[in-house]
């Protein structure tokens, strides 16, 4: 039986630091145009409360997504002390593409993932590097791409990268703008024959009805103009929408791997948001009736790193297998899942033995 | 055995038709800001001998990607008579997104694929839709990676659409913009286990070594500024590549399905430009020693479609099936293939029993 392996991780943190004393003198506006009449520093402190978030992480200007994803992938690549010309597949998940500055044109010809591949420096002809475009959820879905390539037989090394630079879409007079944050992600997998660890099985789900508008593009909240300039949240829909269907999808995921929810030990979930996150793996263990969480079953990351969308759950990975993340440890034969949530709206998730 | 099938297919044709003539009071820059100094008249009468175009067709304003999509793909699902909630995959290809105008910003959150599902008013959540990037090959990838999905069991029903506005990403003072053209087509593709027809085999191959910038994004050639704001082309490059790589590619693809040439009835080549399509069929008859171009094995419409990018392959497919392209006709049985090339840069090509 061949099973799609994760062989190593890499990430790439951008160096600038943003803290939420930098938003102090924003002025916010509600989605239709009304300021916000409560002191900015109570708006930010609300914010804290409930997203967990006190710093994110900007990429300096000139660095755009193809830089950040070449860096987190020349790391995996060093760890998995592959071959770069062995790589069969070049996978790369964003949602705005190549952008050098805020306002920039969101280039993708050539696509994110043919500039990677040139920065790498790969001159087999026989690597196919695609992106995929699928909200935040597209580095696991690029994973779920990658895991049937080699099910398939038509591939054996995937290289499969989220990376994404939000800080260049952000509407200043948006309180949301504080929630996202720039960065990439990436691991290389490879078929294997030999031992049970890689993916058990992965599940998907799209919502494209009155959800379609829950992540969306549009203008400012402070403007007239209602161009699709910058990214949009429907921060309370997202919300009931995921406590409601990503649960259900995560057990459903679960439920076919045939594994007991007892021995699962770590769940690496999209960086959205802390109180979300924790709503969601408390209701999926109340699915099971474990009413209690176990202890270290979720590692976040979101208080200093922000939601970079794509590249939240490679980044949290690589950053618990280089023990970054307190007491977290990952060891050889632990059963954990990859689950994630975003524009589309859309939800996935991966049963995975390490 | 497993084999993927299209059991029907669909085009937009957008209604603006755009003749040489209207290019008439155009000033040409080189892509170095120096003014082409011959008539406008003579440039276009080069232009036309060159790529055989006489029309190319523009969507009318607010009618975006999406919107294009959406119509090829209603076609499509009228003509295959399925029930659009067997859908289990969305493939969009593209390169520019939801663009509503010239200049807007190219809008993907949510995904195209996600847009198109939601106007297709599909309710299944199991239907997953998402956008794939690949220049203009992008639609005869999507067809692979659909491919991929219905051998691994994945999928059973696919929605393949390629959707394009390039008159929204050009230079008025660049030659090359008189090339491009907007449109959509679509198949349905599904699991068969019944009879020979489908999918026999499919290949593909990416340069991005200096082919990384044969065609990419760039600023005005009459002005100053640098940004990634429109479609370019090296064109004498994009022509070398193509015939050198392209034929070479096909050859690989055709031969790996165990086929005779003497059986190959029709090739559905990307419409790029019509001396390089047709030198590129005639060398690959040549890798075969066969000197004589079989007849009626290259049907053709860019003479009055222009370069659609990702739309050329299915629209032509659409309309040879429709009996639209002089007296091609495409019987139950008959051995053909796809084939594309564009920015990357990228080559594909498939082998397919009709």
């Amino acid at each position: 039986m061949i099973r799609s392996k994760i062989i190593a991780t890499g990430a790439y943190i951008p160096t600038e630091i943003v803290d939420n004393q930098h938003f102090l003198s924003s002025n916010f506006f509600t989605d239709d145009q009304n300021k916000i009449e409560q002191p900015t520093e109570t708006i930010i402190r609300k914010f804290k409360a409930i997203t967990g978030i006190e710093q994110r992480r900007y990429a300096p200007l000139g660095i755009a997504a193809s830089d950040m994803g070449t860096f987190a992938a020349e790391e995996a690549i060093r760890i998995s002390e592959i071959d770069r010309e062995s790589i069969d597949l070049i996978i790369v998940a964003h949602n705005y593409g190549e952008m050098k500055y805020p306002g920039a044109p969101r280039d993708m010809v050539p696509s994110v993932a043919s500039r990677i591949k040139n920065k790498l420096g790969i001159q087999s002809t026989s690597c196919i590097p695609y992106d995929i475009i699928f909200g935040c959820p597209g580095w696991v879905q690029g994973l779920i791409q990658a895991d049937m390539a080699i099910r398939c037989g038509d591939a054996r090394v995937c290289l499969v990268i989220g990376a994404e630079t939000l800080s260049r879409v952000l509407d200043a007079s948006d309180r949301d703008s504080m929630i996202f944050s720039d960065g990439a992600g990436a691991c290389i997998v490879q078929a294997s024959t030999e031992g049970i660890s890689g993916i058990i099985n992965t599940a998907a789900r799209s919502d494209t009805g009155l959800e379609l508008d829950y992540i969306s593009s549009a203008g400012e909240n402070s403007g007239e103009e209602k161009e699709a300039r910058f990214i949009k949240m429907k921060g309370r829909k997202v919300y009931e929408y995921a406590l409601k269907y990503v649960p259900q999808a995560m057990k459903e995921c679960f439920d076919r791997s045939g594994e007991h929810i007892k021995d699962l030990k770590m769940i690496f979930l999209h960086q959205a948001n802390d109180k979300m996150d924790e709503a969601i793996v408390k209701r999926f263990f109340e699915l099971y009736n474990v009413v209690e969480l176990p202890a270290h079953v979720m590692p976040m990351n979101i208080s200093y790193m922000g939601n970079s969308s794509v590249a939240t759950v490679p980044t949290l990975l690589h950053q618990v297998l280089n023990k970054e993340i307190g007491s977290f440890v990952l060891n050889s034969g632990d059963l954990i899942m990859f689950a994630s949530v975003g524009a589309g709206m859309n939800i996935n998730a991966i049963t995975y033995r390490w």
